[in-house]
């Protein structure tokens, strides 16, 4: 029996999402996000949220995140982030696509996370002198972190703080927000804009859902309508948007989103304290969400992979390897791990 | 009771192609297109076109035509096709964002199809002067047209070969192709690659998909690497692709995709004889597929509205409309619309 | 001895504007537009506008229009044109590729011009239904015109009324700006502003300059900034940008730039009532600054080319030529010119 | 008397490029490059390069280099530069422009110059995982560098041994190329195509012209092509592009660059002297060409300045000043600075 840990993209639909994707299959709707699901939405996450929310649903986090960007920075603007975020590392310029040659200002920082001295000095650095320089536009921040940490509220706060004080626009990439929320036992408003968060790509694919995301916005309203221009001329305004709709509304409702990503975590500190105790794997970061990254020797991954365990060595290394729960990780799963690791 | 005959892209997904997608969603399944359903795409296409064929599922066929042409025409380059297409009029620019500004040149041409000569003229006269001008790059055509009408096998073959004889790539944009396939009684092959088109879009989500498409190359395969490069860039690669490519073999495998496809062309034929037959209204062009357009008094149309019939106005019409019949239209909902247009 | 009437970007420097030249080459000055030639230029157009005038200077015509039309169309807005207009034909793509993929709409008129209602049809089609279609952005008019023609007054105004009317910015592409002005002895501002237009390309490089064109804002003015950001962004921010601005100055003042077109002109008046009093061959337009189209047979044509006549056959005939008169025409080559085609 | 030693941006034409411009301004020439001085340019740069080159005149090195970049680049691929170079710092992103979003990797180093390692780790760092990344494109060298430095021909064979190697292409920013030929005193060739440049953006304007540079091709030829459709559909194709060719033929006719290019590094080279002599301050850099980066107190850059002495302080320093000689700079000049400074 293989168990896979390579992703959360990996995981299927949850079953109650499954079940609303059914009802939502009956008979016509209309379409272009006309139908009663989507237009539910801005209601649905105007709750959840506690704010006025506009919400744009779409396919992938990939277009959400770049749409996100290229609403709010000209074609000569920056946009800081992470290092290692997905908008930098694995998103093949998509970006810079939809901004027209924006460009991104990689920040580096322990655990995957942004500090406000770096970002202060990327932003300072990034100034420049008129019309020669690009101009500071946007800072976007991976909330749960692509090391698997979690930025603590104070933490979240004084880095869009720092954004927000130079005037620059604040993009939250929330493709395990679900995790993150989980994590710190917070509000979704607290993490998000109460933290100074003014968009959001939410993402649920990775926790339940099929392909769905959405495109948040908490203030700038008017920026939605920039974002649909986008949305359509990118191909990413599905005929049948009911179906992403109506799978966004099933994650949100009842909390489903987060019995689904406490589920995940739980099993990730389950297997983090494994590693804790084995005598030669070691954590690289905190735990803080759904994501372990093991430092261990090249052999014993090798070995562990030889077991059908299934997962990702981080590129460019052969001792470091990702593991990933998800909604659908079961005990068994994980046991069959921490058994096949070892120690 | 209400019925819709606004567009096939509000009809839901079919019985068995919902229950390929409940199959896929068993387990985990490698991301990216790497899972079981995905990588049997190219041989399954392969079989159907009988000519090896590579396939990149994606979500929109708006999509799959906008990187079509941007991976085979250069920044400056012209694409030719009818005024009426899509990619003209309803794509908000989606061929132009994906290849950074190239240039669109509509033909004119009766009931939606366009012709050699004025498709000749068109190129002749964009041929320009050096640097100074577009170069002609490639040419789509849309089957079934926008009009509802569908080209015969020789139109087809005579419209490619002025693309051919100048050098210049050729695109058929199937987002209805199974029901100019099911009309025209060929083989998909006759009114595809045999009639010269180097790529199709082939159009999945409006006859009983939920939001599956597929680009085919069949010749120049190695394009499909660039074409992936822009998928994955603008944020059209999914992580859980199984979900398309699940889609697209339960529509394809036995011939499903035909017999939904035929099931909608023969509730427009029945309509299309009831306009025939009624004194007042009339068919506005030949109908070859399942969109009937008709032409009646603004006044007609309004009280057919009234009646809870649902339908588009042509936009800049009053007195032209269009019923778009689908896999799931019932003889009940074509009869209900015959007898509210009574005559 | 040859004759040259190819094109008026054939001739020489005017000897008042090489002057100037030589005047600014004194010694270092300032780079990027903060030279003293560079900081009179709002003044000095604003003062021969009579309104206030924010001038960009720039090397050349493709550049000012393509940056003026990107500075005021979204990457999904529509710009209106002739359809021999140079942005249509002759710049490969420039507005497209500064307007991010914005749409050119070619628009259809007798002797280079556009008129009203087809106007107002093409903006009309261009509406079309929200985010699937492109939205009318601006108006780009050429004067004088592709065909050597000049739009009176009274045109113009009721062109630009149109667009102004639906909210669209307005551009006038004057590249012959002063052939136009020097042929109906209007004011500058009659021409422009007064009709209607809130840029002008305006040109010089053509009637006396060796580069140097400029882009005007009459309104909006806040619009130079992103202007300045896209003229830096594609490297036509020059560091001794006083050599364009020096040309600029001597150009317009004393009246310079109306002398010379005046020349141009006069000496175009004279060409053409010779074709008039000849034979065979014909005028196809009304000559209306300093070019003359010639309709005669191929085989005149190609005679006249053997007497060392240089001129252009317009692209895809050979019956119809161009002949353009310069600032720097003489009497002799006029002459020359009208002997070889006898009559 | 005010000295400006601001920027070689800011000197006049040389006597000898202003003879040729005024020799070339004699009656008509054929538009856009086909000019008797745009048609000799080949061979000219063939024989001083000594080797088959194709030359493409262009007014600046921003364009010169953004349509380098972008014609060996394809829109996810990523060009390696010194993190000081002008590319990243002062084209406002003419590269991401023209590289349709291509993406810049600023590489550290000392003195304004890559090192082999680095650039090897930054490539490495760059290589990613298929699709989801972007692709190792191209190297580009700064030669002299912006921090006034030389390399040596040995440490620019290292340099792009490594990119070769990689399989990338390989691009000389040159606009001091002059002054680093002069420094080197080797041949033009050596410090280019034999030390691995495939391209280079030989700068002119900086050294004697008024706006000329060219775009060099030693291999591959064929991308003339297309970096000459780049050039147009910028608007960087001049039509009276005789006045650039003029001015690139005079400028390395009879080694006139290389003795205007020693005269400015002659009078950096006092200066260079007299800063190791002062007291207080310090250079910044080794001096290898034509600019001089003095440490010194803000107080002390102060007090220059009030003396009518122009310089640059560096951005974000107001302790570190930036000299530049041109080839216009006096030994009165430079005496004057020098006498200002004290010490």
């Amino acid at each position: 029996m293989a168990a896979n840990f390579r992703s959360d993209n990996e995981t299927p639909v949850a079953p109650q999402v499954w079940a609303r994707l059914e009802e939502a299959n009956q008979g016509t709707a209309w379409a272009y996000a006309e139908d009663q699901w989507s237009e539910r939405l801005d209601e649905a996450f105007s709750e959840l949220f506690e704010t006025k929310t506009r919400v744009m649903p779409i396919a992938t986090g990939t277009a959400a995140n770049a749409i996100a960007l290229a609403t709010v920075s000209p074609p000569w603007g920056t946009v800081f982030c992470h290092r290692d975020a997905h908008i930098y590392c694995d998103e093949s310029g998509a970006p810079e696509f939809y901004g027209n040659g924006l460009r991104l200002v990689p920040v580096h920082g322990e655990h995957g996370k942004i500090t406000p001295g770096p970002l202060a000095d990327a932003i300072h650095a990034s100034e420049g002198h008129g019309v020669h320089s690009y101009v500071p536009a946007a800072l976007s921040v991976t909330q749960s972190t692509e090391s698997g940490t979690v930025y603590e509220l104070a933490e979240l706060e004084a880095l869009y703080q720092v954004a927000l004080a130079k005037g620059i626009s604040t993009h939250m990439d929330g493709a395990r927000f679900g995790n993150a929320v989980a994590a710190l036992g917070c509000s979704p408003a607290d993490t998000s804009w109460r933290s100074g968060a003014q968009m959001l790509s939410f993402g649920a694919s990775k926790n339940g859902c099929m392909a769905a995301e959405a495109l948040l916005f908490f203030e700038h309203h008017e920026l939605l309508e920039t974002a649909e221009r986008h949305r359509k001329r990118s191909g990413h305004l599905l005929s049948k948007m009911r179906y992403v709709s109506a799978q966004l509304l099933a994650y949100i409702e009842n909390g489903l989103w987060l019995d689904l990503a406490r589920h995940a975590n739980q099993q990730a500190a389950v297997f983090a304290s494994a590693v804790e105790a084995h005598p030669e794997a070691q954590l690289e970061f905190p735990v803080g969400a759904n994501e372990v990254f093991v430092r261990w020797s090249a052999q014993g991954l090798e070995q562990l992979a030889s077991k059908d365990i299934q997962f990702h060595l981080w590129p460019g290394h052969d001792d470091l390897a990702r593991f990933v729960f998800g909604h659908s990780t079961t005990d068994e799963e994980t046991s069959l791990l921490i058994d096949a690791m070892g120690g």
